[in-house]
C-alpha cells in the first residue's frame, strides 16, 4: 500500500495521489444535498390533488408558478404557433437530434424468439408497450426540450397507446415553444400545464382533465422526485429515482487536457450537487486538466453553480488501469468519460456506468442532445443494479408457454414429483388430471 | 348494456353474468391481507441487524426459527451430505427442471450490436451482469427449491459474479436437502441459515459472516416483503414487490371443464388470499367448471386455504372474446391460462399478464416448474408495468457513443445550438472547444 499524498492546487481542488482502497468508500460518496423538503408536505399535495381534482391543480399552480389558469390542457392552437416562435436554426437542430435518438431506440425493438425447451413444449416472451405512460418535463428558465425528446421517442416506438406530458407554466401561463415545437413534431397532443408534486398526482390518480397513467417517467427537483417516489409505494411505476448528475472521466497521457476540462465544467454547471470526478493516470495530467478548468471556469455564466460544484468533486491519480476502473466501477458514475486513444480497449473495464463516452472526441454533452443515446440515466451508483432509459422502459415482456399434449407426456411427471415434494397437492393434481384423460384416450 | 344477473351456485361462488364495464373496478379488486405487520416492528429488525451483525440475526433465528446457531454458513460437508438424502425421483426431476430453465434462460442473453445512428456516430448497448445478487427462499414445511431454481439458473447464465442464498433453518438448525441439493448441482456455495426480515437486512448492510448484495430477489411472507421495500428505499434494488398469488382462467366452449377446475383449485391452494379468476364465454361453462371445482376439492388436503381462496374469487360470464380480455387486461393477472382451442390466437389480446399458458394442456403448474419460463411473476397488477423475473433482472445495460472528428462536425453544432437554448452556456462548450481543434488542425 502507497502511501497516500495530497496536492492542493487551489483552496477547491485538492488531488489524491494514489489513494489506497481503504479510503475509496470516502471518495466515491455522494454529496448530500441540504434542501430535504418535507416529506409531509408533498404528502398533502398528492391528497389534495386526489381529492380535489383540477382544482387543486389549479390553486397550486397559482401557489407555486405564479398564475392562474382556467384550463390546465394545452389547446391545438398554442401547439400551432408555437412553431412560430422557435427559429429555423432550433427546429433544425431539434430535427436532428430526433432523428438520431430514433435510429438508436427504434433498434431497441426486440421480436419475439419460440424456444422449445422440451419435446413439445414451446416458450417465448413478447414486449408489448405499457398502455399509459406520464413525461414529466421540468420547465422554468430552463426548459428540457432535450428530454422530451428522451423520453417521448422511445414511448412512441415502444408503441405506448396513451402519452401525456406535463410541464409547468410561465407566469404569463405559457409553455417554452421548444417544447411545444418538439410535440407537434412528435405528433403529442396531450399536453398538461401543470408542475411539481400536484403534477405526479394528476398522472398517478387522475383528474377531471387528466388522465391517470401507469408509469411516470422524468427529472425533477426533489418536489418531484419525492412525489414520483411516494406514488411509486401506491403501485404506479416510475422510471428511475433521480438524484444529482454525475460525470466521471478517466484520463491518461493521450488525453486532451483542455477537452477535459470543458467536460467536467459542462457538468458542473448543472447544479450546486452536481458531482464531478477525475481518475487520471498521473500528478501531471491531473494538474494540467486543473490548471484548464481553471483558466475555462471564468468565462461561464452558471459560475456559482460550477464553484459549488467543484468544491464537493474528487481529483484522484491511480497509475494502473486497473485500479482506476475499481474505483469507478464502485462509483458507478452516471456518465463516464474515457479520455485516451486506447478508449476501447479501458471500456472492457467497465462494470458500473449508465452511459460511456468513447475516447477525446465523445463529449457528454453530445450524449445529452444528439448521438441518440439517451440521457435518462441511473445516478447516486444505480448505475450498479439499473440501467438508463430505453425502448425496455416502456414495454413489458410478458412469458407465453404451449405444452402439447406430447409436452405433458415429457414433463407431466416432473411435474408432479417436484409439486409433491413441495407439498403442493392441488399443483400435481392439475397435471394428473391431464395425464390421466391422455391415458385414457390412447 | 346488459342487464346484469346472478346465479349462485353455493354460498361461495357466485356468477357475474355479462357485468356491465362500470363494475370492473369492483370485479379486479385484490383480497386485501389482514395480517398487516407493523412497519415499525420490522425497521427495529433491520436497524438491529444493520448495527449488531451476525449476533442480531442469531437472536431473531432464535426467537422466530427457535434454534440456536453457532455458524450461519452452510457448510460444505452439509451440502455434500444432502444429496444423500434427496430421493433418486426427485433428483431427475430437479435435474429435469433444470434442463429447461437453463434452455429459457440462456436464450436470453443479447449481443450488442452497434448502430451507426450518424456520421461519424456509433453507440450501442451492453449487458453487465449485477456484480453481487441476494437470493431469498422461504423455508418452512414447503421449501420452495423450484424458486431457488428459478432466481439462481438467469443469476448464473447472467455472470453474477457473488451469488448467496438466505433460508431459513428448521428448529433443528437444519436446511431442508433438496434446497441444499439444487445449491450443489448449481455451484452454489455460499448458503446462510437465516430468514424472514433479518435476512432481508443482512444481505442489504452485510453482517460479519454474510456480504451485502446489490440487489435481492425472492418471495416471502409479509415480513420479507416489507423488509424487502424498506431496504429499497436506501438504495439496495429488489426484484418485484410481491403480493398473494393470483390465476385468470379465460375459458370457451372448447374449454375441458375439469382441467379448468385442478387449474383453479392449484392457485387456490397457495393461500387463503390467493385469487382465482374465471372468465368463462357462457353461464354452463362457467357452471360446469364450478361443479368440477366442488368434485376435485374434497380430495385435496390444503382445504382450509383452498375455501378461503375461493371465497374472494371471482366467476364471470362474458360472451364476447373482446370484452372478456379487456377484463382481463384490466385485471392484469399474474398467470393467465386460455384454456381454449383458439388461445395462441387470441393471445393476440393479451396486453396485461405475467406469464400466459396456451391451451387446454398448459397448466400452470407446468411452467411453476418445469416449462422453462420463470415463475416469479407480477401480481397485483403489477403486470401492467411490470416483467416478470428473467435474465434482464441480473444485468443492467450500459450505453456506449463514439464520436470520432467526423462525428463532432456532424453533430456538433447541433449539440451547441440545442445546449444554448437550454442555457447550459459549459455543454456547448465542450463541443465548441472540439470544432475548434478540429478547425486549426484542418
Amino acid at each position: 500500500m502507497k502511501r497516500k499524498e495530497t496536492t492542493i492546487i487551489n483552496s477547491e481542488m485538492k488531488i489524491e495521489v494514489q489513494p489506497p482502497a481503504s479510503q475509496w468508500r470516502e471518495l466515491i460518496a455522494r454529496p448530500y444535498s441540504k434542501n430535504k423538503i418535507l416529506t409531509s408536505k408533498i404528502k398533502s399535495i398528492l391528497d389534495h390533488v386526489r381529492k380535489n381534482g383540477d382544482s387543486a391543480l389549479i390553486k397550486y399552480t397559482a401557489e407555486f408558478d405564479k398564475v392562474n389558469l382556467d384550463t390546465l390542457k394545452v389547446s391545438p392552437k398554442e401547439i400551432e404557433n408555437a412553431a412560430e416562435e422557435v427559429s429555423p436554426e432550433l427546429k433544425k437542430a431539434l430535427l436532428h437530434a430526433k432523428k438520431n435518438i430514433e435510429i438508436f431506440h427504434r433498434a431497441q425493438n426486440e421480436k419475439s424468439i419460440k424456444i422449445k425447451t422440451d419435446i413439445g413444449v414451446s416458450c417465448w416472451r413478447k414486449s408489448v408497450a405499457i398502455e399509459k405512460v406520464g413525461l414529466y418535463i421540468p420547465g422554468g428558465n430552463a426548459p428540457l426540450f432535450s428530454t422530451l425528446l428522451m423520453l417521448a421517442i422511445p414511448a412512441i416506438a415502444a408503441g405506448c397507446k396513451e402519452i401525456i406530458v406535463a410541464t409547468p407554466p410561465s407566469m404569463e401561463g405559457k409553455i417554452h415553444p421548444a417544447i411545444l415545437y418538439c410535440c407537434k413534431i412528435l405528433g403529442l397532443a396531450s399536453i398538461y400545464k401543470v408542475g411539481g408534486a400536484q403534477a405526479i398526482a394528476a398522472m398517478a390518480f387522475g383528474t377531471e382533465s387528466i388522465p391517470a397513467v401507469y408509469k411516470i417517467f422524468g427529472p425533477g427537483n426533489q418536489f418531484v422526485s419525492t412525489a414520483k417516489q411516494l406514488v411509486s409505494e401506491e403501485g404506479v411505476a416510475i422510471d428511475l429515482v433521480a438524484g444529482p448528475s454525475e460525470l466521471a472521466v478517466y484520463a491518461d497521457e493521450s488525453c486532451i487536457p483542455p477537452f477535459v476540462a470543458a467536460d467536467l465544467l459542462s457538468q458542473a454547471e448543472h447544479g450546486a450537487d452536481s458531482q464531478v470526478m477525475l481518475v487520471a493516470s498521473s500528478r501531471r495530467i491531473a494538474q494540467e486538466i486543473i490548471k484548464n478548468i481553471n483558466d475555462q471556469k471564468k468565462n461561464l455564466p452558471r459560475e456559482h453553480f460550477i464553484e459549488q460544484s467543484l468544491q464537493h468533486s474528487r481529483f484522484v491519480v491511480l497509475k494502473n488501469p486497473d485500479s482506476a476502473f475499481a474505483l469507478l466501477n464502485l462509483y458507478a458514475p452516471e456518465h463516464l468519460i474515457i479520455a485516451s486513444d486506447h478508449a476501447m480497449q479501458l471500456s472492457e473495464k467497465v462494470q458500473n456506468a449508465g452511459s460511456v463516452f468513447i475516447g477525446n472526441y465523445s463529449s457528454e454533452s453530445a450524449g445529452d442532445y444528439a448521438t441518440g443515446t439517451n440521457h435518462t440515466l441511473p445516478t447516486s451508483s444505480y448505475a450498479k443494479t439499473h440501467s438508463g432509459v430505453s425502448l425496455d422502459s416502456f414495454i413489458k415482456k410478458i412469458t407465453f408457454q404451449e405444452v402439447t399434449p406430447k409436452g405433458v407426456l415429457q414433463i407431466g411427471h416432473t411435474v408432479q414429483i417436484l409439486a409433491e415434494a413441495e407439498g403442493l397437492k392441488a399443483h400435481a393434481g392439475a397435471v394428473t388430471i391431464r395425464l390421466n384423460y391422455l391415458n385414457k384416450k390412447s
